[in-house]
């Protein structure tokens, strides 16, 4: 390092965070990913922590005694379950997918917005998955609610991921062949196809839905997926 | 930068959050923006994902269905919808208008706490929205309540960029000329006379307010928003 | 810097916001105040947040018109107006003093964990003032809760802020004399008898109650606090 | 400084939350503890003051009056700060667990969402304990839930800590012999046999269950703890 060379732009040291890039004249606002990361953890963070508010506790009021409560609740125990992995997983996909980026501009951070918000829904359709779970008229939609939104989530999910590594490659901060890239949108897509047949079969038998989404929590938390199909 | 310009202050590159500047003496208390930031992303952070719980979830001890109650309670989803995206662009906007200071005194930090709590209420704004917009007594009172919420919101934010860009000029990371702090806070202020109209409309029809409000919040996540409009 | 000292321990650079200090073979922990921060910060983020909670949303099903409920409930808005200026206060008032630490101690930590249990309940307290403020029997009690609560956290606060600057004046960033310390500790401790003199007029009337910690708020909020009364 | 010493990876000062560790072509993903830190603390800070949505309102539209109201809903206090302070000494112990870690893996980032996940039952748990402590048909049971709770979230964090410290030892960012990881680990699972006891002395008296884990959260807020017991 040169005395002459005093180190250009240490602003991007000194606020990690953000940073604006005027290029040509023109303010175009480029945001470093830090604050985005911890306004997407927020955001995250509290969804994940509200699903703990669709477990009811039970009523003392209540002729049944507190075990039968407790039992007859099962299925919002399994939707806390299944919900909590999945948006856990959620986060470390995101946390992977904001760390491939040097920065962002806006259509990245309204795209993530839009993510965020099929995040945020996930309390409202699991309170809907564990109140209808064993109603024989309703159960169906309940659970195609249910892996319907576990569905736009990852819609939502990939279409940014897409949008980040082909639309704004030259946002990332290493270089990648398109090869690459391509194979990383590839994993990120694959986990699209089991939550199509999830709500598909939600007409069948609600308890297969939730049995698949289930599964694919499981699948995504084994070490087996964070070499391949995770990470995306 | 010359060699002779040896980067005052490097305390900063230590506590990158927070630091005390001791001023003539005087004890006054310069606040560093990250923690600022932090807190700021927290509180909206919090009140974006609370808004979920302003979607009730059908009751299946009710006789209707859950697909009739589902499709009842749509007002919910457009108020949620069209409440996430504006709290979600609010959050752009918050973010920009930060990035442009360097550290933060009481005045800033006061008024940045009136902006939050403009944004805290809004998950009861968009409450009252949700639950009388059909309502043909009340819709009217109701879109009022919801428009008015956002207006309060872009007059503080308005307010705050002011107070920044005008009379703490002096705090801002970049030397701005006087011009430029002037376009920036004139965008700051575009957005509220939409927001006026939107209440005064809602005497006319709660749908008509519901709209306008739609329509700003995809004004603002389109492209074309990012260069001109947004970013103030 | 030699060459045979390959920069001591830059763990300390590279994770700012925890390190562990080895001293005399012991293993004491010193936890440097960043995650100190967020946490704190993620805390009072949440519960200013949650104070909307504490503000019902009209019922249409109810008779009364949607303006009459809304005029009916302003007790909420006041004590929601009261509280999120008051919490959002103390949270520059902790950032200040925190911003005074290098690192903290377990027994920091305990004291911060029982200060921020103390703004906790807010919500609560917050709920009862707006319940019962107008009810004739009850008034009294809800007011002493609503200002107890404020006195319990002011207490929770100069406790930590007096354990900081004398107990453990070794941790501070900067180092500050004995005089200065007092100082500083003597403004954080005249918060106490306003909240003393709010608490104990609860048993005359509510609104003197509100009125005072209102006052408080604003007092702390303007200008003219920034340089002596507040920042403790 | 030299000029043959060109400061290896500054990449890590320039993300310090994240980066990519690309060992021998494989691409396997190792985060940065910062992002982790984060997520977590946004979840134990979100559970921790959603405890106080346990403690109800009363209501002004019962017969019985406020001050009877208060006192009857003790338990429910009581359940809030040993919850509050049980949550905030593993938010401390888990603090020092993540910063021993120098970055994590997939396997890593699962356990502590499962941690996490037992972290965010807390509010469920410490309800259903409030609402039948002094019900004598159920109180056994809701006291078993409650330092059941504890149990799994204890075993959790032995789990988690038991993995860094014997699976992943090359993770961590210092060196520690087997010996005091081993020690440390120790430390972790100390906490243990207290909740398996108060668990099962819940068939006895929800009230001794209540007193054991109370008993815990004091022993562990005590300095004497700081040395040895906690710092788990």
């Amino acid at each position: 390092m040169l005395a002459s060379l005093p180190r250009p732009r240490p602003v991007v040291h000194r606020h990690p965070g953000t940073r604006i890039a005027t290029a040509g004249g023109e303010s175009l606002l480029h945001v470093g990913t830090s604050r985005l990361e911890s306004f997407s953890d927020g955001v995250i963070a509290v969804a994940i922590t509200l699903l703990v508010l669709g477990i009811s506790i039970p009523n003392p009021a209540k002729h049944e005694s507190l075990i039968y409560q407790l039992g007859q609740q099962w299925p919002q125990y399994a939707a806390y379950v299944v919900s909590f992995v999945t948006i856990g997983i959620i986060w470390i996909n995101h946390h992977a997918m904001i760390t491939r980026l040097d920065r962002a501009d806006h259509s990245i951070l309204i795209l993530n917005l839009l993510l965020l918000m099929t995040i945020g829904i996930l309390p409202f359709a699991t309170g809907v998955m564990a109140a209808y779970l064993r109603e024989p008229q309703s159960q169906s939609l309940a659970a195609g609610v249910y892996s319907g939104a576990f569905l736009l989530m990852a819609v939502a999910f990939a279409a940014l991921n897409r949008h980040i590594l082909l639309a704004r490659a030259h946002l990332l901060s290493a270089e990648l062949s398109l090869d690459e890239r391509r194979r990383i949108l590839a994993r990120s897509v694959t986990g699209l196809p089991p939550y199509v047949v999830a709500t598909l079969l939600a007409f069948v038998s609600s308890y297969i839905t939730l049995g698949i989404c289930a599964a694919m929590a499981i699948f995504y938390a084994l070490p087996v997926a964070s070499g391949q199909g995770r990470q995306a």
